[in-house]
């Protein structure tokens, strides 16, 4: 059976430099808060990951603050961020994490007013759409958008989409998901201009369980979880040792490569493209996407269906996103094409291809190869019934 | 120098068990939603972890939902089990972690009535207290009790407390924060007859940024963070599969020889104190306590100064609660003592000696004789100034 893993959107192995961390972390048991000498090295070994993580994005160690994921710092951001000194209006595209929809249900469950912003066909959120619902939308406490969408690979222009925000809403804070785009496409706070930015560390090559979430200097966010006061106060527990070495250490590895992964993963993708070029009844999801990711409608295949066929001979890849329960799964990956103004039919056919750099030529000729040949057996079969 | 590391209370080591299950767990790297194989293998690891966990305090797996942490557990049995279908009455005793004493006072903002039991000075909840107050408050929504007190290991008869709460008030819900008893003093659901448990893995063994909440069978809790609908909807965000598995062989290992290990740690204990018997101006604090935890007053010393005294020859304790920020740590500690009704300078002399069944009686004699040599060192100095 082969083993062709392309499904790193979902999640990734753990890298070399991660799971040295990890290891080397495990005779370095101490509580960071402790004040004695084993607390120390800790502290000093969450310190190191914290600048690590810092630069990786131009901000401050001092803006970083440890979660258990993305998903807790997309919570974290939007619950901790939407304040009614601000106002009671909120911004979202339809189309983000369920991280970052359901704080936002809530929220709105609770009196502020929810708006959706629209996005073009090719996956890009419409400016316009954005300053009509900040003209209308007065005082706006916070805006949430993903850098890059989980499901297509679109990326978003967050610094373009900040500063119509700032000209019209100076008050309002701006929360961006990037937690597929971290270490993958450049991210610079400052020049982005955005208040929160949520990253995780089991999609580079961490473990899961770590993530963490920028805050900009000065800016407040209420705490989630309230305790012993850790992360400056912001998210309070024990810190996960280990979890946040690993993260500085793959966030290392990944930051250094940046640039020569994404060409890198780019030649995958097109290289994926050309073997399925020509295929009836394919169609791509989503313009300037990032490299990391491919979506495809692939007419007359139920995507689960395809994706257990390529499971039984060792193809890994998604039929949405895996971090949604299964049985809503199909429901969001068709709600993200829809979104766009795709068909119903487009939208409910679509799977997800993700990519690494550790992923090889080889490897993508023999995904592309049992992905024909699944497809075709499938539509043959469907046209047997 | 030494290396006699006494604050298990504050955290462990990671055991062999834990250690072999995280490193053995790294190569199974797979997204527990994901439908393909590569997830299914992750999903199973979780699942068997949680098997070991439900065990461990006679719960059924669908009760065991993993946190982040016990802190995460504390804030998400508060917040997500104070309701006001309920009542607004909500329950505590002044000498909780600061994970539930904090989200206890966050609900008091939020419009919550909240009221505190009295101790006795031994460290006993006085049960004609609970009594008092929950016949003056009607409805109540959630108690809150810890099974063992983190500072001063007092152990809290958490059945009988139960029982009067289910008399007075049979629609309140009861939590117990269980992180400094669980695999150390024998947890049975059904015999505490409790509604939310909340369990911590590092402090047993297992990895930092892991714990549990067990929430019984019916009974509704509101999660804290949103999203993918992980954890039967009580907590979203992907699994931390690693950080689990060892949970679960932590749990597996500490479970198994619980008696063996109380009855160790009990000898350990007694020695330490036979070891420093006669010393003057030395008052034990709390009775019916876990011999894992050990508190103690010590006159004319300084708590963080004799702690730095003895970490700087290899010797570790506590002056308080590790997971307090240090600032506060003092504050709290002398808040514990002094809600037995212990005089403020007692409260704010003591230190905390943690115990685990790795330790050896060779290094209770040589961290006593540290402990008796820093004190008269201590005491000397400060008659000189």
């Amino acid at each position: 059976m082969k083993n062709i893993y392309l499904d790193y959107a979902s999640t990734a192995p753990l890298c070399t430099a991660a799971r040295e961390a990890a290891i080397s972390s495990m005779d370095n048991f101490g509580n960071p808060s402790s004040m004695h000498n084993v607390g120390l090295l800790a502290e000093k070994e969450v310190s190191a990951a914290r600048e690590m993580v810092a630069s990786a994005i131009n901000a401050k160690p001092s803006e970083i603050h440890f979660t258990a994921g993305g998903t807790e710092a997309n919570n974290l951001a939007i619950f901790g961020g939407a304040k009614l000194p601000n106002g009671t209006g909120i911004i979202t595209s339809p189309t983000e994490h369920s991280s970052v929809k359901y704080p936002f249900l809530t929220l709105g469950q609770r009196g502020f007013k929810m708006f959706h912003v629209e996005h073009f066909w090719h996956g890009g959120i419409n400016p316009d759409s954005l300053r009509n619902v900040l003209k209308q939308t007065s005082p706006v406490s916070l805006i949430s958008f993903h850098h890059v969408q989980n499901e297509t690979g679109v990326v978003q222009d967050i610094a373009a989409l900040a500063k119509i925000v700032r000209d019209i809403c100076p008050t309002a804070l701006v929360h961006v998901d990037a937690v597929q785009s971290f270490c993958k496409i450049a991210i610079d706070v400052r020049a982005m201009d955005v208040d929160f930015i949520s990253l995780s560390a089991h999609k580079i090559g961490g473990l899961k369980g770590c993530g963490a979430l920028y805050v900009r200097d000065k800016v407040h966010v209420a705490p989630l979880i309230l305790g012993g006061g850790q992360e400056r106060g912001v998210r309070s527990g024990t810190e996960n040792v280990i979890g946040i070495a690993a993260f500085g250490a793959a966030t290392k590895e990944r930051y250094e490569k940046l640039q020569e992964n994404y060409s890198c993963v780019q030649r995958l993708k097109e290289l994926f493209l050309s073997e399925i070029d020509g295929i009836d009844g394919i169609k791509i999801n989503g313009e300037n996407t990032s490299p990391y990711i491919l979506n495809i409608s692939v007419a007359d295949v139920r995507p689960e269906v395809l994706l257990n066929a390529l499971s039984a001979e060792g193809v890994y890849i998604s039929a949405g996103a895996a971090c949604s329960s299964n049985k809503k799964q199909k429901k969001e990956e068709a709600a993200v094409l829809e979104a766009y103004g795709l068909s119903k039919e487009r939208s409910q056919s679509a799977v997800r291809i993700s990519f690494s750099p550790e992923t090889t030529q080889e490897e993508i000729k023999e995904a592309a190869e049992a992905f024909i040949r699944n497809i075709a057996i499938l539509r043959k079969l469907r046209k047997m019934r």
